[in-house]
């Protein structure tokens, strides 16, 4: 049995989220909606911990943020007087299935209870772990977060904030964290900015940290700014503290923008769904064609299709169905059944019969779905299909927290445009250009590093890399 | 604890499949698969049965398709020589939540073991029932299929085709059913057609009956064509068979092409999407406004903001991200908690900052989501909004298996067009009218009698209408 | 996976309860008690109904009652005014392990909404079924309760009471059955008293009905008396009413005081523990034999290993520990597995080492456990096995509700009892002699029909013999 | 709602299991046999690991045995050429209930992954974790043997033998630990063995840790020894090996035999059941008194009862019925409530009615519990009730991983024997004297802390020991 929704993106980000707020609030509840505005980023776990200075109640599981927090668990965490909470929602990333990677991860140190979440990956994890491991520390999970923890736990002569900015220091590459003690709120984000850290305020006063502006909205916070690259932040009853840790250049994740988050929110002050429409006018501009109607493949194609249709005076149009209930259902791993999954989530309605038909979306990895796809429009009269891509070729696997599979089955790493064209069996295909795809985000600086093969926060030692090769 | 998407659209609609095939098939398998295509028909409770000739298996619980039929559960369904088949999605109509209403209905009759499962709702159902009682009939369930059993069990002298014939003259309504005894699988629509049911049939000869094409598709099977009014349709090994019971005037449900069917199929041989389509269009010539953009309320109102955009030259855009994971959250039933789902089901993108928003949705029952929608777009920055519906006002309630509220809920029976602007906070408000909408789906005849009160597969007694209304 | 006690015992029999209060009372949780406390005569299903005059919740599952009524379901039972009330435990009788046949049985008819629950089994359903079914009755379950309630309901113009009592006069076979409408409670016994029912009364007034005392006791009622032979009883307003309808000779089932009944009641004026005390002490002279220690099969055999140690003079002691959680664990049905179960089960103590061992059982019905039982005790160090069974061989099947194995696995059916001895390794095998039994029971008849072949209440048409034997 | 046994005897044992097994064996289904043998030592959660010498799974959780390891999760343990396992039941006993504190616990060592699961307590565990802390180390559970594996890690120039025989030097208190690498299992017992273990072997070589005989019995293993106290054994291909760390005097716990262990073993060369009836008979020597039956509270007082009745030679009699479904139900926390637990657990048969009673039990600890059996028999008709118990009174609470109650709530701490009696509503009262236990129990010595406040292994500094009075 394979849980595995009928997707071929880039897959594994997280979410992360937290919450100080100097006056009692039901912050198991302020977690739950939160956490569950950010239930894209992750499907495979949730959890959260929640502290009234005194207790610190922690709860975690495997399933969505509905399924792990009914009533009753929900209730488990509620503290009258809770002023401090972090939540997690998760898609494997490094660390296998198992429930006891769940997080956040709850700790007894030096420095009182912690708990800490994070998002992202942190290249050289191993080393790090290796070299504590041989003096003499205790490893319970394979979750990244533990060596966190560890580092911060043996700065034993240092506070909790001298020793989180000293952990930054030591673990390199794409990651953002909340991290939490009986009375602090802290936040952080890498040198990079790779992975997005957004702050915001409530009107009664209580500060959040989440991944997304959506989970502030759904909190009711207004946005207050991104975290920066390299910024320790932290939340007590002196409200908003700052340090600069590690600032270098800001190379956010261009994939936040393409695919993962959101469309109503904004990182690092590029709007999503803006931008979305930019990609697809720009796709338009580079990347014309003479046809009937321009279709995005839902949900993620949409923004992308409507500014192809707007740029290009094609008409937009809904030619694919998207079933909401899909992506949960059990089937045996063979071809057929991968086939039959793209079935019961996508089915052509009859706006591409006899059409030419541009269809638009976001990214391709593997290519098997996007040839299913353009299977699917064929078979409902579709004259002919020209496929559209808003992100570059994806040639280069992330060492940042994303799962785009392993490089010799990412697609674009080897085959040409035109082989793909003829893999996926569509009549024309096209991407976005890097430098368009960064001239339609905007913004200062952007990781590429999936199409380019620069990594500005470093990669893992060779043989590292070839192990989670072979791990995957 | 509640479950209740946040939603304001008229609901209880139920999807009907069967299957009969010649060959062995895995029939429980593919029954799954055409009840997953209709999940959207109903969410609260599935079931199938499933005959090889000599053993009945039947399983139905409370819950999604996925969640009621795990592996283990489908696998208990097995048969390996399977040639009949029925399946059922409920949402609940007249009989409360309790599992023991699930569909299909089994019994052991003097025609044998029979499985029915019907969509609809029979409006002389107290009446035939009551008498039955009188005579020393038992009701295990408030589920109307018993009451359809009971009148084709009591002509004892008759054969099974005979005896469903007379049912189907007794019971008056709007319906569509299937009904399967170990070796037939039978299949009728109301008089008048108001129900939709339509039959397919795959490569391998087997056929299938179901409520929307979509599920033929997702069984392999070809759309042939619609049951006909009145229409009693079998199968066994002579294939397709066809006796016109009681054929009257055509009139089919006008809402499922403006809200339930999927929008990959047709309908008594309306296309949905391409309506949908012609509604918004309709719509913007008949109720024009100026404007910046077309938004829909996403996903029913699509279609018909596709078609509006297209007819007044005014850009469709993306203005409420839809939260794909809501829907099923449990909140306290307060206000502020209905306010609340709201928000956690939709959000507004950066797209109607500073715009003239043109919002299309499909329908309006109570108008409490309504104006929410509307005020959300105004804290996002939309300086007007124009509210434009593709159905014309719900004022009176349906008995024909749709849940539109109890008539005092019905804003549009007690208030002027006016008052819903300005109870919903929209700049503009307009419908289609019946003329228009009647136009925009085309076919020969139409029921809408929730626009007209014009009821013509007839209506309770009236005390049953009060009833009705009490028990809502 | 098979869910199998260790245990070689007739099985099958189920429990009833019934509560009428006068004044409110909180009659899920009495009824909860009151299963709880019948929970050894069925562990498959529990289920239960309750009324306050108006509404009428029911609700039943598979598995124990503590499993079924969580929390949560018992809530969802309560009525704040509740006055009427039945329960049952199940082990599947006729009908198979389906969910869809757990008791009590709800049902509308003419004279209003009715739950039924029955212990026992009726030789002549068969017949009543297909006559009733060729007048165009519905059979949704295989529960003869069904039946029962069918009948009820065809007497139109009769009252609840008549009707009954006339569904008595056509019902044969050995059975107790509580039933309830929303404003009375009914209880009812074959007229041979084959299955056990009795009253009870509380302090406050409300009428308890229950299998066995012990669910008197465990609401905090005194027991009243039986139910005679044929006898109806009903509770309402005017308090208890009662009526003899087919009083017969009465013979209740001998198994009651062997096995069935808990040890802390009495039934039908013959106490449980002091009767197994009088069979062990009976056996004790009937077939003596010299050893050192006598040892029952925990637990049921201890009543009659006390009365053979008193009897005899030999001590009694504990050679075989009983695991307190065996019973429900999961197990491959290979014969290797089987003797698995008696080991988690049942394990030999010190006492038996090197010792003479006199070991007491109530009955032996395959003679499979008891072969191991033996070999048990010898790989403890037994010098010598001496197997004494404190009731008659059991030479015929039970019609009654009981499930002793068709006749061709009863061993005695097809063993002398010398090569029964030979057959589970014992130095020497003796049965309580069938005259020895009644003495020891005392009461005015007993059925033994399982010893004897001699059935007091009827015995199904041939053909359902064979039939049911075919369906074992 | 509390799920609580309605018990008053000393509580919160665990019981630890292990197996090395030189060919492959199907290690997870001997380990859940071996648990579920052990299943008496503790029923609140149960988890075990298992190796191949590659892989290592770990699954645990709340729960019996039965409920955690289904089949699947069984599955999922399984390994094809497994040969390490260890696994645990547990009642908690420092650390709370969360599912967190589950045993095993696992992690990754300088010395590979490591699985640890203890029975008992160390009574310095809070300075050691102290220390600790202040050193840098993470402690993700309050589970002592987290404490323990921390010991063995900090020593990175040790191998695991060695730096295992350092941890026993540094840790005290009463305790018995299974812990395995991928390739070796060891167990070791505390300095004076106050905590059981034992080792086995079966017929193919495989060698066996439990923390009682019968569960050796349960995978087919013979006894073959108890580890000694203070000693380390080991077991890899060369067979086993052993190492005596600190021995010290032989101090093993006296409740082993008076209430734990089950009675088909034997510890420390002394046979339980034989020592039960010792104690029965030397109580009956030391506190006779007049009456007409012997009556044991069941199960646990069965031993001393058949001794009594031995000795004083009044007839042993079975007068309280034990409902074997008993223990796991709902019940609000009410004196009321309490009262009937043990009304749904115990019910007076009609041997007492009349009767003066020895009612034998084998521990008396707040007393509650007694006074109402006491009630109970009285209820029933007893004329006299004579209480004798089979341990002297609990005056001290136990350091050594039992649950004695808090020092206030331990009955006779602030009571004498005569206003116990009073307490309990019996004619008599009496308990055995500690030299006559230890002269029933026999061996070379024993912990009796409880009954003298003579701690062998050492106390817990005194704030700690004030600081577990108040948490408790």
């Amino acid at each position: 049995m394979i849980f595995d929704p009928a997707t071929d993106k880039p897959q594994d980000e997280c979410g992360v989220f937290g919450l100080y707020s100097p006056q009692p609030n039901d912050l198991a509840w302020l977690t739950y909606l939160g956490l569950f505005a950010l239930q894209h980023r992750g499907q495979e776990a949730a959890g959260m911990c929640v502290s009234d200075g005194e207790k610190f109640h922690v709860d975690k599981d495997l399933g969505l943020v509905t399924q792990v927090f009914d009533e009753r668990r929900l209730d488990g965490l509620r503290l009258p007087n809770a002023h401090v909470s972090i939540g997690h929602v998760r898609y494997s990333t490094t660390g296998s299935n198992l429930r006891f990677n769940a997080q956040p991860l709850t700790t007894r140190t030096n420095k009182g209870i912690l708990g800490l979440a994070h998002n992202g990956n942190f290249v050289n994890a191993r080393e790090v772990r290796s070299a504590m491991l041989m003096e003499g520390a205790l490893f319970q999970t394979t979750n990244d977060s533990e060596v966190m923890l560890n580092l911060i736990a043996r700065e034993s002569h240092m506070d909790l904030i001298e020793a989180t900015a000293g952990a930054m220091k030591q673990l390199k590459g794409g990651y953002a964290c909340v991290l939490m003690s009986r009375h602090t709120l802290l936040g952080f984000r890498d040198p990079h900015g790779v992975r997005p850290l957004v702050i915001g305020q409530r009107e009664d006063g209580a500060w959040v940290l989440a991944s997304e502006p959506c989970a502030l909205y759904a909190v009711g916070a207004k946005l207050i700014r991104d975290v920066q690259p390299g910024e320790l932040v932290w939340f007590d009853r002196g409200g908003l503290h700052s340090l600069l840790v590690e600032p270098r250049r800001p190379t956010p994740c261009s994939f936040e923008w393409i695919y993962f988050a959101r469309s109503d929110g904004e990182l690092d002050g590029v709007d999503i769904h803006a931008s979305r429409i930019r990609m697809g006018e720009q796709l338009a501009r580079e990347k014309p064609v003479e046809a009937d109607i321009v279709v995005p493949v839902p949900d993620s194609g949409i923004g992308a299709a409507i500014g192809y249709a707007r740029e290009s005076g094609i008409p937009f149009d809904y030619g694919l169905y998207k079933n909401p209930y899909a992506g949960r259902t059990f089937i045996a791993p063979t071809q057929e059944a991968r086939e039959l999954k793209v079935k019961m989530k996508l089915s052509p309605t009859s706006a591409v019969r006899g059409k030419r038909v541009i269809l638009v979306d976001d990214s391709i990895v593997r290519g098997t779905t996007s040839r299913q796809i353009v299977n699917l429009l064929r078979e409902a009269g579709a004259r002919e299909v020209h496929f559209r891509v808003s992100s570059p070729p994806i040639t280069h696997p992330c060492f940042y927290g994303i799962d785009t599979a392993a490089r010799k089955e990412l697609v674009a790493s080897t085959h040409s445009v035109e082989e793909i064209r003829e893999l996926i069996g569509a009549d024309t295909l096209a991407f976005i250009s890097e430098p368009g795809l960064r001239q339609a985000i905007g913004g200062q600086g952007l990781c590429g590093a999936c199409f380019t093969g620069e990594y500005p926060a470093g990669t893992p030692l060779l043989n590292d890399v070839d192990k989670l090769a072979l791990e995957v």
